[in-house]
């Protein structure tokens, strides 16, 4: 199982490839992208380098941060219009997408709701066996992607469990 | 000069391309998209949908609404999704953007900003001689296609004017 982890922005935009081989997660590639300039050359930018990791690195599902913005309108707008670039990417490459609230993240990488951006960098590194410091935005993409990966796993293992509640249901239905 | 208009939108997208020879306007061609389906697909069907559009008429410029969104901060999402979609085949082709506001693009083709759809649908349809009834959502890309020659026509009168006055202010600033 490989998951890209994206951040999303115009301005900057994190992301970063991981492989999840029997519940072991291995560090792929990851990056920041800065890009300067017009609004709509910075998303053109954003397509095309979400294009070619997609490309690079085929993974099979692509993790977002759905970004807090608050009461910001025009923050929403801008985040929105860097999500748009990206799911054009994800769509026409025939990849699914999952998103998670940076709390679900937070509580993935560091089991809690309200952990600190630098906590969440060290945690990812940690995870990862990553030595040295991780960008923020890079940490915050791998960190979605982790959050996916332990969702799977969780909703495999109710996955297996399914069979035998669904049995007592249905007898206790019956009753 | 030739305008292509847009109404950003991930479940319908209206479009109008239109030409300004000498300040008499001509309808080229318009639409509607209208897409269904999960949300990444929808805008890749805006972004290709766009491309295409901009390759069949090769407009001079691209003509944005910048839609009233309010304080829903989901809408703006949605908006800026569809918006980053279409900016970024505009990019790619090479074809530079102006945005308008739904009150300046009223006042350009109702002559006020308070201007209810119903007028602009109207208004629209007389400004381009077209007979029968026009979709809400062509209407105000047409429309925001309108504002542009309008604003353009007007930006070249005042160049055009531009020397004398650059030149009394030089006087007057050495008297």
């Amino acid at each position: 199982m490989r998951v890209l982890g994206v951040d999303p922005g115009t301005v900057a935009m994190g992301w970063g490839v991981i492989d999840d081989a029997d519940r072991r997660l291995t560090y792929v590639a990851g990056g920041v992208l800065r890009a300067r300039g017009p609004l709509a050359e910075r998303l053109a930018l954003v397509y095309e380098h979400a294009q070619r990791i997609l490309s690079d690195f085929s993974p099979h599902c692509v993790s977002l941060e759905k970004t807090f913005v608050g009461e910001n309108v025009q923050s929403a707008f801008r985040l929105g219009e860097a999500r748009g670039a990206i799911l054009v990417a994800t769509a026409q490459a025939g990849v699914s997408v999952a998103e998670y609230s940076p709390a679900e993240i937070k509580v993935a990488v560091a089991g809690h709701g309200r952990a600190a951006k630098d906590q969440i960098q060290t945690m990812v590194a940690r995870l990862l066996s990553l030595s040295g410091p991780l960008a923020g935005d890079e940490a915050d993409a791998l960190g979605a992607a982790i959050c996916h990966l332990h969702t799977q796993a969780f909703t495999a293992r109710v996955g297996e469990a399914e069979p035998l509640r669904a049995r007592s249901a249905r007898s206790s239905g019956r009753a």
